[in-house]
């Protein structure tokens, strides 16, 4: 059997009633997590254009759109996934590198909703797509990432086998919905260099061209049966080494989306060791910016190629440069949403500290990654002192989990565009999401302002 | 300059009063020769059912369908993209190895159709597109061949430009354009291994994504600055080797699209000199089948990548055996849309004789290649006569090349599904294009039946 025979094998034998509580209630965290971001991001800029070009070419009203209104499914998957990428917040699974909820998501719910299916359907399958995403991702990590934004990539996979097990497709059909999923797979790293708005077209076209390939399949067109191990498929094309068997190894048995990391700063992953540990030490003691000659951060490479900027010139390159949210993290004590804005961007104090800030690559904690997204601070006081601090798992790691309260707590602050009522509605049918007979009205009804 | 800005100079430098009479002239026969191909497509079971998803997901009655009624400028662009590119007889540029009208016009048109554009402005927008999607493919040619359908992702940066063109996008929005295009670009050839529909699906998501960037980039959408060149750009994830020289040398004091080569024969051009050559010989000679001991092709390495293939099973994979269109056009004198049928597939000379054609790459040829798609054939008779053959040119490429007249033909014979009239009508716009002051009714007011 095939690489995507296996797949399709495993999304057809994932049922609802087979799923262990916990996973069950994971999942609803995941999908609260997930709408936090997405009403956030939906009144930002590219969010807005992305919007505009939707009502521009209409479609059939379909599924909701987390702007307000209705279009088609691959609309509504387009801009919903869109969303939840931009403020930062969204989820991360290490070992893959990717963040599942604003590609796997949207497609699944946007389908679910148009189906008229159950919350346990939309339940079975987002954790379906999860497994699918984070296996593929871990297949080719770490070299794929390099180039490619996997979120966008392996996620079209994760999108497509949501999707696939939503629309009850035939194992043929669904390794045709796979074969066409990894021949649309696309997003390319370079956007990074100017912190330009493709970061959020990524997981919308993603979202939606995994859509595309399982509602093709459901008619039956074809794709190539060895899409993942084929000489001219995703894995040759697309990364230097994979590893067959993160693939298969336990497929059926484990449930990957437990796995999952939350994100309780507002900035990339990579630089949430560091935050923690400056906030860490912000509460233990108080360190002014005149007291401090310089700061080191040793951490693994890939933090380093990805945030490794002392100019950051906008709010999102900030969320990005490790210097900056170092310095920000150590002066003001946080990490959240709000503590990202322009005055503090541009704040001379912050702007201070980050020029002393050096950030380099340590053998040791590289060697643990993506296991373990580490990091060592070493703060060098005036007064000769330093102070080391050291950290294996961010917080929100399964290893420093979250608790339902804070994930409550961080939706609520995401989504207060939203009045107080339309956001309890929604997170209590959330984290109810098996008891719904319908999603229809998950986010239909809800009040846009 | 970055190259997405020498581009983008490149393509505001364009108009339609600067170009010469034979770059007009023959864009149009780009065009018919596109309009041929677009309608033969348009019945097949691919196209069908991407019909039907264009359908179910609706959209505004912007542009017009191959397939008949119209849909959103990205939907039409989806569709009429994928239709062209099934009866293997669109065009293809020999150095970049792209078949540029299957992405490019129809995403031309839909917009060209949607603002109500003249035949000028979308004879210029081709010739950008062509312009923009051949240097891009020269510039990765050949190592990102051997993994991606260029056609595909190349041509994504063809029709964003040509979108461009006709959008008035300025030089910023331009470079975003590419950028997203860039970022978009996907295609793997890995679909070939099962003659599987993904082929079809890769030029109209291409033609759609290309359209969705410049869409996007109106809003000032922004991308990244360095698609192509960046260090995680277009060329270094998806090339082994690139040459930047060919996008620059000369661009905009040549028109690439005049290196077009058209396709008489059905299938895969790279089986389409062998065919040539035992036309010739048929046409020649009276040869049977029991008179032949054995054939020998000798050709470049990529069309013995693409095309040895010893059992075909469908019309599709026939297309792509070099074996079996050198058997069926020795036997059978043709190598049309109609010699390609479910009995000659199966008819028992064709089968004997292919199974003693051996394929083979010859060194000289192939370092003569991508310049010229040559090849030698060497037919062994039993009597002991050996009888060579060669050729550097295929028929259609611009040193072997067809008339007006020969496509005209091929378009009436490709585009038979339509009443005489209504081609007829089509063909007479296309060959008048400039004299058209909308190009609102060139598709919409044709019968499809």
């Amino acid at each position: 059997m095939n690489l995507s025979e296996k797949l399709a094998n495993y999304i057809i034998n994932t049922n609802y009633d087979d799923l262990p509580e916990d996973v069950v209630e994971f999942t609803k965290l995941c999908m609260l997590d997930y709408f936090g971001s997405a009403i956030a991001g939906s009144k930002k800029e590219p969010i807005q254009k992305i919007d505009e070009l939707v009502r521009e070419m209409g479609g059939k009203s379909q599924a909701s759109l987390i702007t307000g209104g209705r279009s088609s499914v691959y609309q509504s998957a387009l801009l919903n996934g869109a969303s939840s990428h931009i403020v930062e917040q969204d989820d991360i699974h290490k070992e893959s590198i990717i963040h599942a909820a604003t590609v796997v998501i949207p497609a699944a719910l946007a389908v679910a909703e148009w189906k008229n299916l159950s919350g346990k359907d939309l339940i079975n399958a987002v954790v379906v797509g999860y497994e699918v995403s984070y296996r593929i991702g871990e297949a080719v990590s770490s070299s794929h990432y390099y180039y490619w934004h996997n979120t966008a990539t392996c996620g079209t996979f994760g999108s497509a086998a949501a999707v696939a097990k939503l629309l009850e497709l035939s194992k043929e059909q669904i390794v045709h919905t796979l074969g066409n999923a990894g021949t649309q797979a696309a997003g390319l790293w370079e956007f990074i260099e100017d912190g330009a708005m493709s970061k959020q077209l990524h997981p919308g076209k993603a979202a939606m061209n995994g859509l595309i390939s399982a509602l093709l399949a459901e008619k039956d067109f074809t794709s190539a049966q060895k899409i993942l191990e084929g000489k001219r498929g995703f894995f040759e094309a697309m990364s230097e080494g994979y590893n067959v068997s993160k693939i298969t190894d336990n497929l059926g048995d484990e449930y990957k989306i437990l796995e999952n990391s939350f994100k309780i700063h507002a900035s990339c992953r990579h630089t949430h060791h560091s935050i923690d540990l400056m906030i860490e030490l912000a509460n233990e003691r108080d360190i002014k910016l005149e007291d401090i000659d310089r700061i080191m951060v040793k951490t693994y490479q890939v933090a380093i190629n990805i945030t490794d900027n002392k100019k950051p010139v906008t709010q999102y390159e900030s969320k990005f440069s490790l210097q900056f949210c170092t310095a920000l993290a150590l002066l003001k004590g946080q990490g959240n949403l709000e503590i990202f804005n322009e005055n503090t961007l541009w704040d001379e104090d912050v702007r201070k500290l980050m020029s002393r800030v050096d950030v380099i690559a340590d053998e040791e904690i590289d060697a643990r990654y993506p296991s373990k997204w580490g990091a060592i601070v070493e703060v060098y006081l005036k007064t000769g002192e330093t102070i080391r601090k050291e950290t294996d798992y961010p917080k929100g790691d399964p290893e420093n989990a979250v608790s339902k309260h804070e994930l409550l707590q961080k939706f609520r602050r995401l989504g207060k565009t939203w009045s107080e009522s339309d956001r309890e509605r929604l997170s209590t049918m959330v984290l109810n999401l098996e008891q719904l007979g319908t999603v229809r009205n998950l986010l239909s009804l809800s009040k846009v302002t």
